[in-house]
């Protein structure tokens, strides 16, 4: 449709049908059994004719159903607006992928977008338009169990991820591509920064840090074409993100000119009353709509109440034409109204989804999400030859497709044992069911009774997926008690000892350090069993480097490597007592940013600038040679870690500012550039605008951000 | 001197004079042996015209050497203008009272102001002018080790400390009460929210978070007429406090009005080095300068380039003229210039320190900041008839002072077994040795010896001094490991047990939780072991309420109860899965802001308002029944708790704003009233000012912050 027709449409619309096309309602008051239009229709006190009018629809799934859906809903809407199909669609639609933390694990952009295209894939042809990814919430803390939902603790790093899974959902012709699904960017603002890692808390921070470091991720979202925006459930600076009007006209639509499409998260606008901002339903809806967010998921303020606040005159109908001519315009850049079904096709279904060729990419997308943490003495990759054991709660297990894998079925997913199979022959595995939290006296001595059997122990531990994702926060990061008395166990039989580990989030190891080799393969997919028996076995060698730091114990967090410098710096004099420090415990994380290990080692060496000076306008070059040491084959990613000395304000004693993922053939060199241009060297001053200050800074080129080969540079 | 003159002496110093007159110069530069005249004088690069210029001296201790001191300097100095002496005495000069935190949780202000008053005669008569006390940063973290020194957790409670300290140092008189000393509020601003509980570390809130709950506190400092403001070491929104112009001109200066001297912490101005805002020592003069920090502390910023920045006109002279004038006119307020020795007299400091009449009021404010945590079948008090033993590494401890008691000694403070001989004769008390981190086998084995044969045993643990104060965090808060096994040891014995605490924080007690009582009695100070003994044998009753929670796992950290309310929230529903929780633990502390026990129970009933409408400049009356429902005559301190229903930001679920300590005889009723007035509901709004919302407010008054009666009423 020309957009020219969709003013047409709005001033066809009555003021009731604008009012429900703001409301979003689950799937459930859709289906053929219609089980939500008791309960759940009498508690939102909504009519038929508003279920039938309301502009968009949470979680229908299926080709068929999409199809049945969409061509009732037509029926029954006078003015013939197609309804949206949305759903959470956030590390693969049926064919699951590894969690977004492990792909930020990748640091490859390549598997991010390859993840979302192939998500996008499934999910349009199983009839969505729409999904609630990417989450670029920047997280320092690893109790707050959402963590497994973003690439991790930095901003550019994120601001890249999320710019490559903008990619892969949309595509570059939304409108014809029916393969493409529009990507909604989440949470704005700042939801990864909960006080005390507890899911929906509060959030504080200065305005500045909020634009220097948390806001960075969304735009960068929004400039590769997102066309939505989620609200967030926090507040910043007190004001509820859903009602915040600072936030979300001033930031959002006027710096950011963001004209998309705002959504708020599940029941976040009526949330604003336990906030304690707003006394009641309508007070809600009216702070929700001055902040321009246009859709309402699953409360009914606005269905209730904007027709009176309009009456009234403390909303203006305008406001309301704004946001339904804003939900219009996306659907219409769906192809909606000359498409209502668009990908949705049960043969195109059936031939995608969960396909070979999927599997084949999660597969490979889940090889580059393990993280080798720990490889003593080599013990890694497994010999073909030696008898290998395999025990411990996720030795077989399914439950390794993580949280918000919706579609996914862990049925379909391949456990490490079905894994390792292709690999060798001289394999036993334990039989007695494992708990995760109590091992049973008899898995336990099957368990020991095999280690002790065997060349190597694969020692499988982890959480289960319900232990991190939404609303599953936790104080203690450690493995349950259980299970370290089974590494214990095992450790004292175990002639070398391998623990590989699902889970989503970073994780106190401190009480198994004893192990030989430790592999963090996250919440892996569905190929992901398979993947992690690639990587043990040397199939694959592994390059994935953490993007969230590894605390020694959780008396740490948040803890981050870009922390700013003190004014009694620890890293100059760990030994002094009057550092910022901890009596009991260092500064550093045990695993920090950037950190992973591949098989053979790697050196950096030859830093070389094209110049000691920068001026803006201009770039500097900065390249070192990566030499690999090794026979293996390897990806290497080199990192680019800048330092801006004295600034107008306290700056981080380290920022990542590039990357670059190399390929190196066995005992290959290879030289690796960087661009330094004036731009990345910008902060947000105290005037809250982004600037660089001339002066000394200092560079690192490195494998991770604890270690590099360094010099330094004036910007003039 | 008349204010005047000052203007006139000003006027006579040349350059160099005033620069020198912002210095401030540790004691050993001055001492008889003068060991820093080599050494530091070196590192410093200063003169000896410098030395005997520089405006004000730190450490100087004892009347006889004071008196020298100021006779050489003045003797040397061209004007014969007088050293100002300035000291740490944070809770007791050579008298210890208990740590601050210790008595914010004696919710008395009486009790505050009399260890003021003690410790400013005793610092008065050995020479001392200024003490760095108090520090109110409010604090929500007790990994951090300076909690120790502050009054807690709470805004309000925090502010009346505040005021209470500062009459207590400084009198009415100042310029002629020579009993008295000038009080230095810190650390401006928000010291105590160091990221992550590291001392020192980056702080970062929005500016209203900060007017809202972190500045009250120097303010109601300044309000009661403290002479001088100490800069902190952290950053405020990326600024370090010692170079923030905005904090220091704008809202210390021109907002609060302060006109008073700003030093800034040991090393601060040259600190702004490794912080990364100054490039060279020049810079950070300047950033000092112009944020208005009159005197340098140990470090030579100033001397080495005041000038200069002068001669370059980056600093105006009237800049320096304004900063020596505010420390001349503190000089003349404290009397200097007519009696260079002021308070300094031998013969009072024989009379006076560490008197009789200042140990018994040590005593009794540390009875009154002991905090009975449990307290099963009334174990507590112990009847006199029963065999008592007393074992763990604190029993017959002194190391009882707790950090920040520079003069204090521990031979001279009375351990737990003293205190406890003039209760019992049938006390059985450890005599091995036994350590804080490993008892040995043989202190263990008469532990266990000991309480296998009483009816009683008190098993005394704690911290050691070192391990709470300045650069003393700790990532883990609880007891260390070998205190935790010989816990184990004794309660598999023990009939009754009683655990004892010495401490400088909130601690994780969970694994002690068998005992059968717990008293926390954190660093009592010189009379501490007595005032404990008078406790448990119940010569006292304990009334103590903590003033900062005690977590359950140091997992929940910062953790404090006056949160915001979420949009999802745990009090509503803590069974319900989406709701802001944990996974692991509950949201509360195990020990909550407020909370304390005595002998005895009390009931609150009746609560009554004189309206259920407040008018602005109207105030409304609660008042509540408070029955002591037991034989023991007990001191109650009645808590008043807001919340603000609806307002223009999130707001705390429950705040105090009102207390009162009364006395109630055996079986005794006692009537309580508040007067609520519009001003006590105000709170920061999104414009930075202060205000109220009409509307609905809830009110509890009660014995702690998680209990109460309430009910509610409207601001019209």
């Amino acid at each position: 449709m020309e957009a020219e027709k969709l003013n047409e449409l709005l001033r066809q619309m009555t003021l009731e049908e604008k009012v429900d096309q703001l409301l979003q309602l689950a799937a459930d008051f859709y289906s053929e059994k219609a089980e939500a239009k008791t309960g759940p229709m009498a508690d939102l006190a909504i009519s038929d004719t508003t279920v039938n009018q309301a502009g968009t629809t949470l979680g229908v799934s299926g080709a068929k159903e999409a199809i049945r859906v969409q061509t009732n809903y037509m029926k029954k809407n006078r003015l013939g607006i197609p309804t949206l199909l949305m759903a959470d669609i956030i590390h693969g639609f049926r064919t699951i992928f590894p969690i977004p933390l492990a792909l930020g694990s990748s640091w490859s952009l390549a598997a991010a977008e390859r993840m979302a295209s192939v998500s996008a894939k499934e999910a349009a042809v199983s009839g969505l338009h729409v999904t609630f990814s990417p989450m670029v919430d920047l997280v320092r803390d690893p109790r707050w169990g959402r963590v497994m939902e973003s690439t991790g603790e930095d901003a550019f790093l994120n601001a890249r991820f999320a710019e490559a899974f903008v990619k892969g959902y949309q595509g570059t012709d939304l409108a014809n591509d029916f393969f493409r699904v529009a990507a909604c960017v989440k949470h704005f603002a700042a939801y990864g920064a909960a006080i005390a890692g507890r899911d929906y808390n509060t959030v504080n921070m200065s305005e500045r840090q909020l634009r220097d470091q948390y806001l960075p991720g969304y735009k960068a979202a929004l400039e590769a074409g997102a066309k939505l925006v989620m609200t967030s459930f926090n507040t910043v600076d007190g004001i509820p993100a859903t009602g915040n009007e600072w936030l979300s006209k001033q930031v959002l639509r006027n710096e950011f000119g963001f004209d998309g499409v705002v959504i708020s998260d599940w029941g976040a606008v009526k949330e604003m009353i336990p906030h304690g901002v707003a006394a009641n339903e309508k007070e809600a809806a009216q702070l929700a709509m001055n902040a321009t967010v246009d859709i309402e998921m699953m409360t009914t303020c606005y269905s209730h109440y904007l027709a009176e606040l309009i009456a009234e005159g403390k909303i203006k109908e305008a406001q309301l034409d704004e946001a339904v001519l804003r939900i219009l315009t996306l659907k219409n850049e769906l192809g909606l109204f000359e498409h209502p079904f668009r990908g949705a096709n049960e043969e195109l279904e059936a031939q995608h989804v969960l396909s070979k060729e999927h599997r084949q990419a999660a597969r490979e997308v889940a090889q580059q999400s393990i993280v080798l943490l720990k490889n003593e003495q080599e013990v890694l990759p497994l010999k073909p030859e030696l008898t290998i054991g395999i025990v411990g709660p996720a030795a077989s297990s399914q439950d390794i497709l993580g949280a918000w894998s919706w579609q996914g079925r862990q049925a379909e997913a391949t456990s490490l044992t079905v894994g390792a199979r292709h690999y060798s022959k001289q394999l036993h595995i334990a039989k007695e069911p494992c708990d995760y939290f109590q091992p049973s006296e008899v898995a336990l001595e099957e368990a020991t009774h095999i280690a002790r059997s065997v060349d190597v122990v694969i020692l499988a531990l982890g959480e289960a997926e319900w232990m991190s994702g939404e609303a599953a926060s936790r104080s203690d990061i450690r493995l349950p008690e259980g299970q370290l008395q089974l590494f214990d166990a095992i450790r004292s039989v175990a002639k070398k000892l391998v623990v590989t580990l699902y889970n989503g989030r970073p994780l106190d190891l401190e009480a198994i350090q004893a192990a030989d080799a430790i592999v963090e393969a996250w919440f892996p997919g569905t190929e992901g069993g398979q993947a992690l028996a690639d990587i043990l076995w040397g199939a694959v060698n592994p390059s994935a480097r953490l993007s969230m730091s590894f605390p020694t114990t959780v008396g740490q967090v948040p803890i981050y490597y870009n922390v700013e410098n003190t004014g009694r710096p620890y890293e100059s004099n760990p030994d002094e007592k009057y550092v910022s420090k901890y009596l009991d415990t260092s500064n550093y994380a045990r695993y920090p940013f950037g950190y992973g290990l591949s098989y053979g080692t790697v050196r950096y060496q030859k830093l070389q600038l094209s110049s000691t000076e920068l001026s803006a306008g201009q770039s500097l070059r900065a390249s070192i040679d990566v030499v690999n040491e090794s026979t293996y084959e390897r990806t290497e990613t080199v990192q680019l870690y800048l330092r801006d000395v004295v600034a107008m304000v306290a700056r981080p004693i380290k920022e990542l500012k590039g990357f670059k993922q190399i390929q190196l053939q066995a005992h290959e060199t290879k030289t690796v550039s960087f661009e330094v241009t004036e731009a990345l060297l910008r902060y947000v001053h105290p005037n809250q605008q982004w600037g660089s200050d001339p002066g000394e800074f200092e560079l690192w080129i490195g494998p991770n951000s604890a270690t590099g080969v360094n010099t330094t540079f004036q910007l003039v």
